[in-house]
């Protein structure tokens, strides 16, 4: 396994969510020697593209990512409106360099029970943002989230089968694994073995409350929770996965109450902990 | 699929867990025409066993099932006293003509993060308690629960680990199927079918309500949520389930909050939605 410095993590600005915009998160991370960004969309369309661009290229950072795209099961059905949102996503990630575009999927329509009906419109969704992707550049990361977000916020929730789905749309499109989502998997080692280092596009990390207070938002700082996180960067790497480690901290009763400067300390001192 | 009526339906005496006593659970099951019973041991012990028994017997149910044993990683280790609680537990099940002993496994044992070690303990745990229970004549069912409890109640949460683990120990086990917990799995229509009749000891139900406020406590009446029961239903009786539906509903803010007979009044009138 490499050993981990501040250059090799990726601040995902939900960490600092209601501390910083997206300025500030790139100043953040150029002072705690940061190497990278991950920025959602919100706040880079607050800051406005072209300046983004601007600040992250002239701060010297990497962008591990773009959050998110994906929502395809929105408006009940693959609208052209849902289409060219991620259409705009991709080219968003195209104009800030990001090594993908991650993708949470959306859940079950409103009002609908057919879980299998939404993860068509799903894989469609992709297949459609993938062309377009795919002229553009970018990569395309399928994020499978934890199966308690799989009626709100992702029907894909298993590694395998976001990787089901990348098999039947072809190259351009791979997995954001985060630990969060799958430390409980007990086929995850195949998974990820599966999956090849071509199809790892971007490497999450936090860490698993226990107990848990809140479904969304009460992640914890690596090492403060029950993830084995070492093992699965093990794993990662061990398919020739050499990418920023991103850190996406969910936290309203903890991390979102500290001053920002503060946060990005304590996930360089976690780096033990990675 | 059968046309169901109140006899096809089993009370989990946690549905009104804050409500009633056993010997109240029992006689509103009488009441409402309900068919069988499935007792917390908790409730059990309070009631005492050889009562219980005749209090049951008396009224005519069944028993879908005694809820539960497991808990294996409580200790740390699998332990004598581990051991005893669950030859315990086979016991009563036997004592109450149980039609399967509920497994709820355990999670992570305090201060592991070693999810696998975990699943080791309790495949060891589970071979050892089915050796008693193969003689005592209980059957012994394996909830897979879902994902979001794995660090604090059960480390096995797919279908397909509960029946790696019954592959492994053979004769005599099988899983407890509950909706709440096995909805969002992609794969669960081909495990439910490797299953089969012979290691479907029991089909649990209730809902899941969307937002979800309660990782634990916030499950719904069936119909008020988004699971599409119905069609798991469908699958299970395709492999020739002709048990007991069992209703097990942690409620804190709605069902555990209203009087019994209107919980048991509304079960009744929710067959429609199963």
């Amino acid at each position: 396994m490499r050993t981990l410095s501040a250059a090799d993590l990726s601040l995902n600005t939900a960490t600092v969510s209601k501390q910083w915009d997206l300025a500030q998160c790139i100043e953040g991370c150029a002072c705690h020697g940061i190497g990278g960004i991950s920025p959602w969309r919100d706040k880079l369309q607050a800051c406005g593209v072209d300046r983004a661009a601007k600040l992250i290229r002239d701060a010297g950072l990497r962008v591990s990512g773009l959050c998110r795209g994906g929502w395809y099961t929105a408006e009940g059905a693959l609208t052209q409106a849902v289409i060219d949102d991620n259409r705009r996503a991709v080219d968003e990630a195209a104009a800030i360099g990001a090594e993908c575009l991650v993708m949470v999927v959306g859940g079950l329509p409103e009002g609908s029970k057919d879980i299998v009906a939404a993860r068509e419109i799903v894989t469609e969704g992709l297949a459609s943002t993938l062309d377009h992707a795919r002229a553009a550049g970018v990569r395309v990361a399928i994020e499978p989230l934890h199966p308690m977000y799989a009626a709100d916020r992702a029907c894909v929730n298993m590694t395998a089968q976001a990787l089901d789905i990348c098999d039947r749309l072809g190259d351009g499109i791979g997995v954001a694994l985060d630990v969060y989502h799958i430390w409980w998997d007990p086929d995850i080692a195949a998974q990820i073995r599966r999956a090849g280092k071509d199809r790892i596009h971007a490497f999450h990390v936090c860490d698993w409350m226990n107990p848990t207070q809140d479904m969304l938002l009460d992640r914890g700082m690596m090492g403060e929770g029950v993830i084995d996180i070492p093992s699965f960067r093990r794993m990662v790497e061990a398919e020739g996965f050499d990418g920023l480690v991103e850190v996406e901290i969910f936290s309203s009763r903890n991390w979102w109450t500290r001053p920002g400067d503060e946060v990005l300390a304590a996930m360089v001192a976690a780096l033990p902990a990675i």
